[in-house]
């Protein structure tokens, strides 16, 4: 067998077992390579950071790192932006990187870049193989990498993919986890036991299954107050579950749901902090006579972590607090307004879904409303850095096949990664979108008047709008093979989100803000 | 005024009066200046991959930098593989990205990243301004890197932005272009007058202006062959110019091409070498008895080395050799071939036209045909990494607003920028797109064959063909608000281009392959 065989068989013995792939004709050994081995399903996406958006997904979804298949320097340029985002929600990927063989790059060719200069900014591991009798060992390295989880890049030249290898290799196990100390989880349940105002802020696993069990009965015993970052790599949400408040994105907001705090404590959280800074405002967000206790690291066992401090704190019992109900609310009616979007989503949302939220300014308000639809998935966009939607969409519905996926998408980000629509219809993937279409950065528009910047007029407000010419969302999604309706209402969007509901494939809804 | 109007001003005194824009909250101040400073024309595109290849090809038709406006690490990244095609086409290019407040970074807030790291793989020059009262000084420094030409990233964090500043900053003047000494001039002219088969090999600017006519002048004189280099950032071809043949981008074809020279003269250019690497073929290019003698580096004056070399050879006023005519030939009719559209194309083409080619493997014909056409500037993309094609016509039509661009794009390689579309209908640019929808990475497939990696089955053709759903381009094209057509065959291709020609707006022709 070759390199590239070496490769793929040790990802399939590791346990990757789907790739997200864009490749070209370094990665073509890699490509045949797919005839020979089962177990690695191998899906084209048209565009790199497609590729590694649904990477990013697809591990929050299932706790297993996807494989991503990119062409050279550049083609990981492509990738680099959903990367980021990925890093930031702690999501494993292995990226599989072609080079050029290794003799042929001192010739500079056209395609000849500093890869792993691309690769580092972006992936917590990087090597370049070395020898087509190592690369399945490199392979199984960068496979545990992913598992951590990490983002782990491993570059492929060609000559290493084309040359002679034994075989695959082993994965060695992944770390196991960090389990909180004694002392911290005595801090902790020294700090909510206080009798002074008291928030227990969750981030990563901590918002998800037991874990969040185990919080609303810390909440109910001691009376704490339960929040979460204000973006989740994925929480859990809905009728059954603990509610848990999101803190707000804004920092006026945000600084005034944290001002009552003397205590807070950190379960998978960090202190929070200020998306951007803005003059005259705090970077960090905890009031100044607040005491921040940190228990558990999002990398650790957060489960374990909350069960221990319930134990602490004798709450092993307690019956969670704050569990929500299902709100069976009349559908809305008549001109689009946030929270009217917000009611008609939250009244048809369907068993389970899985919600994908790239709504940015238009979504602002959701949280709030979804507590009492149905149990459902919520995922943001953890890096910030938009264009993350559809992609994610993509990899969600790859891992949940048997999940309804709902994308809450903003116009102006989903044109960054439009190609996703692509693959949505080949695959028949279970895809909702719903594309908030104000025809402008919304959101730049807010963050101009906060920043005191001056009200933009002409050739600012250039820049800031996209709506000469409008965006045609029903055709953008003709294009790419998937079927779309238009709303300029509510009773529209009832309509236009119900038929994308009981289709079993992608549907896009452009919804007239 | 504030560093961020200190920053435009500079820009524009030294000459930057084109940006191509996707901004983000950290550019806001930038945005605003935009309001108070005449001079900066600031165009909006939907993604940064389109602002950056839009900035190459404004430079190569002006040989002038525009400024590009990215939203930190992830912003930029989107917009690396343009760059990386820019930095290999030597055109000039002042980035300017947003970065977080200096003393926000280290909250590591969602959208923070290395950007130094993330832009130095394809940039020159890169630089993060320290302070608002500096930052004038800095892009003072870009501008002039940029003239060089160089790709140049100033990154801008917020504060330096809205804090004060004195006023702009002078630019230096660039550094004055390398001139080739008497010693290369004298070797040059002895390998070409050895009564040897002797090969002028041209590169960057050599081959237009009065470059290409010298160079017809010592062809004549000496009875050397002239070829340009398989890619070239700007050519001018057609009816009146000195025909030059392009070295053929296949390595079988490009071996046999060099194999009878046993001297090549390089003015502007580089030994040849393969795109890829492929097992049993050389990198290098040139046969090993073909003595190689280096007249003039591509950023040397290359004008002024091909008169001294004409000078030298008493060649100033040989009428030169191989100037084409015009032919005028009947539209060929019936079935797409790869000839049948190079001969509508060639036909129909209008005089002084800038043809922007990115058709990968559906044009490798073009360029022979061309010779006969009207004359016209043709721009190869330079870097290899596709999604350049679309990006390119944008900064082409900005840049020569009274001239028809014509872009020849691979399906394949246009859904990578198809974003571009949209900038295209919102700034009306005059630009016709010919789309060769082959359905398929066609060029993966020859590319496969040749790397002897097997014929692709199942699972490996799976990721190399767009057929299932294909893609629609004239809904595609609406969807961005353009106008499109389709055509089956090379009538309907002469129709559909006609139409593109006779419209003062971009017109998009799906041609089925």
């Amino acid at each position: 067998m070759n390199g590239a065989e070496s490769l793929v068989r040790t990802l399939v013995g590791g346990g990757v077992n789907i790739g997200f792939a864009n490749p070209g004709t370094s990665e073509m050994h890699f490509v045949a390579a797919l005839d020979k081995v089962e177990g690695l399903r191998c899906i084209l996406c048209l565009y790199e950071g497609v590729a590694t958006g649904a990477a990013d997904a697809y591990y929050r979804m299932t706790g297993k790192p996807a494989s991503t298949l990119l062409h050279l320097g550049p083609g990981l340029g492509n990738g680099l932006s959903n990367l980021h985002n990925a890093r930031k929600a702690r999501s494993g990927i292995v990226n599989i990187v072609g080079e050029h063989a290794g003799y042929h790059i001192k010739h500079d060719a056209p395609l000849t870049s500093d890869i792993e200069g691309v690769a580092r900014p972006m992936s917590d591991w990087v090597r370049t193989a070395r020898d087509s009798q190592t690369v399945a060992a490199d392979t199984a390295l960068a496979v545990q990498q992913a598992f951590e989880p990490r983002v782990a890049t491993l570059i492929l030249p060609i000559d290493t993919a084309w040359g002679d290898a034994n075989g695959p290799a082993p994965v060695p196990p992944p770390v196991s986890r960090q389990r909180v100390t004694d002392d911290a989880i005595a801090a902790g349940a020294r700090a909510l036991t206080r009798g002074e105002p008291a928030l227990l802020l969750l981030g990563g696993a901590a918002v998800r299954g037991k874990a969040l069990e185990w919080a609303g009965r810390i909440a109910a015993k001691t009376g704490c107050r339960l929040m979460s970052e204000s973006s989740n790599a994925r929480m859990e949400g809905g009728a059954g579950r603990v509610r848990v408040d999101v803190l707000p994105f804004a920092v006026d907001p945000a600084l005034a749901a944290l001002r009552p705090f003397r205590h807070a404590v950190l379960v998978g959280a960090k202190r929070p902090v200020s998306f951007f800074a803005y003059r005259g405002k705090p970077s960090v967000m905890l009031p100044e006579h607040c005491e921040v206790t940190e228990v558990a690291a999002v990398d650790s066992d957060l489960e374990a972590a909350l069960e221990t401090l319930a134990a602490a704190l004798d709450a092993r019992n307690t019956p969670p607090a704050g569990v929500a109900s299902l709100k069976r609310s009349a559908l809305p009616s008549g001109k689009v307004t946030p929270d009217g979007v917000a009611a008609v989503l939250a009244a048809l949302l369907p068993e389970n879904a899985i919600v994908v939220d790239e709504s940015i300014s238009s979504g602002r308000g959701f949280p709030a409303v979804m507590a009492g639809a149905q149990p459902h998935d919520w995922l943001n966009i953890m890096g910030g850095s938009i264009g993350w939607g559809l992609p994610a969409a993509v990899g969600a519905a790859v891992a949940a096949p048997e999940r309804k996926v709902i994308v809450l998408e903003g116009d102006g980000s989903a044109m960054y990664t439009l190609q996703a629509l692509w693959t949505m219809a080949r695959e028949n993937l279970d895809v909702t979108v719903i594309v908030f279409a104000n025809r402008s950065y919304q959101v730049l528009h807010a963050e101009l008047a906060n920043l005191s910047a001056g009200a933009p007029v002409s050739r600012a407000l250039e820049v800031l709008t996209l709506d000469r010419p409008h965006l045609d969302w029903i055709a953008l999604a003709k294009g790419h093979g998937v079927e779309a309706g238009r709303a300029s209402n509510l009773d529209e969007l009832a309509v236009q989100f119900k038929r994308g509901l009981a289709s079993r494939g992608p549907y896009l809804v452009e919804l007239l803000m």
